[in-house]
């Protein structure tokens, strides 16, 4: 079958080759045939090298919806002919991290497919611990409609998650990408008070506008950031800070914005350190919630999507086929043609 | 009346000198006859210039019990002769930040006393809205024993509060100084399992295990801490940590003995920037909660005294007259002697 496989023996990385169809291994692995795909930040922060615990050779990819074509004898759930979203970490549900939701650091799973074991950006994958890792979809939820529910909209709860919202909180999310703009979202769902978009790119900035996501839109290149968050919070700072940015410039605005006590929830995953000026910001108490997504929230997901509660759709700028996904990765790295996600057809 | 003032233009930066007794400037103040007083690490942050908001000129000082001389029109709850002690923190209590309990960050006080107006190293100080800076000690509560409540055993409570203590814990306390040992005797009331004290000065760790405060004591000169943390935790790491170390080799070392999804406490006051190696712990999901004391407990912590809960007086090594408190500074700063605390008698 064709896959898109990280080697540090290919040209920069990655390329689109031909592996097997994989077997089941274990009594609760699921084989799923993937119906569609994306690719993600995570997958180039791989094939740049950054990602120390990826194993060379793997395939690719973590998100990913599809049908199952074959169980093992342990899975209870799931039977062959359910179409499912598919999360981006498996996990055994078991293990200490896991009965305290910390699924992330599930002590056999956590992030493994398309990291450490072979990803979505294929035919068929084999996933571990189906009946955790796999979801299915109600009638009225199409595939493209779930495509985000295992990971990019999963971080997005989980950065708003992170922030404890409550009625009253002005929430500033840092990048209007697709991380950023799921976050909005999700805050808007919890109830966030107003919703505050910050992004260097003002075609993103519309983007979030027109889906009507978030109230106040930013671009730090045209305006003083902390002076513009604080005209709008009666001069205190955003009560909750969302930083999906990624960069240093992104940390550093994320900590400068928030008033005093807030939240400041960093889902970004950064290429470097960063540096945290703890003596000049001492006596503002803030506090940091750094990570990677615990992604076990994807059937409430589900269940604002089909009821229309949340709609990812829009973040599908682009659909290419698997035997072009090479085409569909330089795209996605220029982010040329206001690219903002890519859905892949298997 | 005798003072132990800040300013630039002394030899380092502070003396023992003359200063007119304080008057009530508003109704809610009161005026104060310092019994005890002592010496904080933040005092020497002062004298280092390493606080940006601490006024030139001001009387030193900010950790005191007295006896109340003289009370505003607008104290309600509060008489002369009244004993008390008093937080390190005034506030109006009426505030956005007040209200939430943030009053570090009160927008008409926070860390006043000693720092931007005259503080206690003295004979009299006024402490503006008494009512809420100021508790009334009961009979079986020496001014000894409550010296260090509206301070480093305020901080010590704050560190372990921050932590989410549940009965299931292992607690990291790095620094047996003051505010670590403040921060064991805090955790162990809020129940934590199990308590590891972290210092590289073997007297400081025998102190608190004299006390029997902690559980487990460790030297990071004399051992690898981070491998000995997780001896302890099933391999995994201190389910919470506090940092009152102040160094970067304490910072770095608050992340590495966390276990993944911990909370690290950072109460320490830095005099440089610290480095978050986030791309090497992405996935850790730590939760970092750093700042200056809401000390909002006063009254708490006077009952847990009172009903010998918690005692503190151990960490007076020594104690001064007012008048020779140039030599106290000089022994504080130093260390010798095995100092921990100093009582500086008025």
């Amino acid at each position: 079958m064709k896959a898109l496989v990280y080697n540090t023996e290919f040209e920069n990385n990655y390329k689109l080759t031909e592996k097997d169809k994989p077997k089941i291994q274990n009594p609760n692995d699921a084989i799923l045939k993937v119906t569609l795909s994306s690719i993600c930040t995570s997958d180039l922060h791989i094939i740049h090298g950054q990602v120390p615990r990826a194993n060379n050779g793997i395939i690719l990819g973590h998100e990913y919806v599809g049908e199952i074509v074959e169980v093992g004898s342990g899975v209870k759930n799931l039977k062959v002919g359910d179409r499912v979203s598919a999360n981006c970490e498996t996990f055994c549900g078991e293990c200490y991290y896991c009965k305290r939701g910390y699924i992330n650091n599930c002590e056999r799973g956590g992030w493994e497919i398309g990291c450490r074991i072979d990803g979505c950006q294929t035919e068929f994958v084999r996933v571990p611990y189906a009946d955790n890792a796999l979801n299915k979809l109600p009638d009225n939820v199409s595939d493209l409609n779930a495509l985000f529910v295992g990971d990019v909209l999963a971080t997005g709860y989980f950065g708003a998650e992170m922030c404890e919202i409550d009625s009253c909180d002005v929430v500033a999310v840092i990048g209007s990408g697709p991380v950023g703009m799921c976050a909005m979202m999700c805050a808007r769902v919890m109830g966030a008070n107003k919703i505050i978009a910050i992004d260097i790119d003002n075609k993103r900035l519309e983007l979030a506008k027109k889906q009507g996501i978030a109230d106040y839109f930013l671009n730090p290149i045209e305006c003083d950031i902390e002076q513009e968050v604080k005209a709008l919070t009666n001069l205190r700072g955003a009560d909750k800070v969302i930083e999906a940015g990624g960069t240093k410039e992104t940390f550093k605005m994320s900590y400068e914005i928030a008033r005093a006590n807030a939240i400041v929830a960093v889902v970004a995953l950064y290429e470097e350190d960063m540096v945290l000026p703890l003596p000049k910001m001492y006596g503002k108490n803030l506090t940091f919630k750094t990570g990677g997504i615990d992604a076990i929230h994807s059937e409430e997901l589900i269940k604002l999507i089909s009821e229309g509660k949340i709609n990812t759709d829009f973040l599908v700028t682009h659909k290419f086929k698997l035997k072009n996904i090479m085409q569909a990765y330089e795209l996605f790295q220029t982010k040329g043609d206001n690219c903002i996600k890519i859905a892949i057809e298997s």
